[in-house]
């Protein structure tokens, strides 16, 4: 249990940095960013716990999470201050949140006992919304509408986990399903990778 | 209750493959078109069982409705690859949706005990969410702030649905309230009709 | 406590002006703008109670909260047919707002038993999301992300409020986070106060 703390922790670092710094190419105050590295953060596993009912959710019965995410939302505009940041390092922070947490939300549905189809659905789910309230806010397409793989490596992540899982090897299943989802945003960022595209034959508009 | 079942089931649907449509326009690769239609599809009713408190939410309870969706999304794609889809498929399945969704949200909050003030305003909420998320998610300006008669359709619907209710016609509310959200609508896409705008004194910007 | 609610009405009221002035810049039909009023004036408090288990939420458990919100957006609307809206009225009724949720929201939450803390993170929650939701749905970059100083003065408020309280002095604190919140947005509104900006070194886009 103590690896998905450990992960659940991770991810709740690297989603914060990902939330700084799409918040530091809108130019905003300090605790502005702060906010926005909170939201993104710990929005994922605060949709999970709310849909499942767990609550108060995960950072209020918590607050460790809290402080992590203010803490590395603030190390990250420190950084930032004296080291140019490389444009790749968000979408790397975000692909390093997304493998976590699609492993993370997958597990915790299967061990309170859902099944691994609404297991699958709530680790994709809780992967990709810290990353969408993070663009929305900003006022940027969110990331998983853009070319490059993204809800499809969430999906491959917690579908290798969930499979892991029903055959016992579930800590086999929690590295896989890290590695499997990473690799594929990897190589999607930069790799250029990606699946056929659905698109209307109506083509008038945009 | 079955009747309230069926048009659950069938809001779904609309809603998924209008979820879907809007994807397609964004050239999103076919798991990306699938994580829009099941949030499109289940948006109203999971913020609906949320402040409610009904949870686990309803698509976790009863996982048909993950299924459901993303089957109608599916069948989206797969139909729109072979056959050129009009442009007024999407606002007439959103419309679907709504007129679905507007009935149930309103029916639900009456079965469970609340007045038919609280039980409009379910109605109203849980049958315009689900297009909001889509309608953001894409970057686009939600259908609710367009020209077009919007909330208010849906607002005829939940209150035609709670009047026939507290009648003792549940069954003929049921039906009158889709139709008259229905037309409503209908009539403002296709027909043109809107109501008076309001708009500031103030016009200088935008 | 009657101030705690009478303040949470203020509140309620003075978003829902906001968001009802935001409709009309965009022109939607008078049901739209009521819509806008009402998620603008609940979205703070729904949020809050969701996340704390506080269910059904508070416009549910107590209705006064809705017809108060349609209300001020409905009366907005008359009055701007007949007077000219200034349009400062808008940031200063989502200032208004933003310091009344941010000392209830910490007041509410400390009250629960929770730690300050978490407390003043509730403040800071509860008073930013009205508006992002608000902004969101208009197409707008959320208030919280421009320059003006935002989340600052929603986060000294909260810790004003906070810390009169641990030194049992919660009615003072009440409106000593209130007018520190208040004034630091006004002073950013009308005095170009700003706090230095975080901008990431790579500067090449945006």
């Amino acid at each position: 249990m103590s690896l998905l703390i450990a992960l659940d922790l991770f991810g709740v670092v690297v989603f914060a940095v990902s939330g700084a710094l799409a918040a530091g190419r809108k130019q905003m105050d300090l605790f502005g960013v702060m906010v926005l590295a909170f939201v993104t953060a710990i929005g994922g596993g605060t949709v999970r716990d709310l849909v499942l009912g767990a609550t108060p959710v995960l950072w209020i019965d918590k607050p460790v999470y809290i402080w992590l995410a203010l803490a590395a939302g603030f190390a990250t505009v420190a950084l930032a201050r004296r080291v140019r940041v490389p444009r790749q390092v968000l979408p790397l922070a975000d692909a390093l949140g997304l493998a976590t947490f699609c492993v993370i939300g997958t597990e915790r549905a299967l061990l309170l006992g859902f099944g691994p189809g609404v297991a699958i659905v709530m680790g994709v789910m809780t992967s990709v919304v810290g990353g969408m309230i993070r663009d929305i806010l900003c006022g940027e397409v969110p990331l998983i509408l853009r070319k490059e793989i993204y809800a499809t490596a969430a999906l491959l992540g917690a579908a290798v986990t969930a499979g892991f899982y029903l055959l016992d090897l579930a800590v086999i299943g929690t590295w896989a399903g890290f590695a499997a989802a990473l690799s594929l945003r990897l190589a999607a960022i930069y790799g250029n990778l990606s699946l056929p595209l659905f698109t209307l034959g109506d083509k008038r508009h945009d």
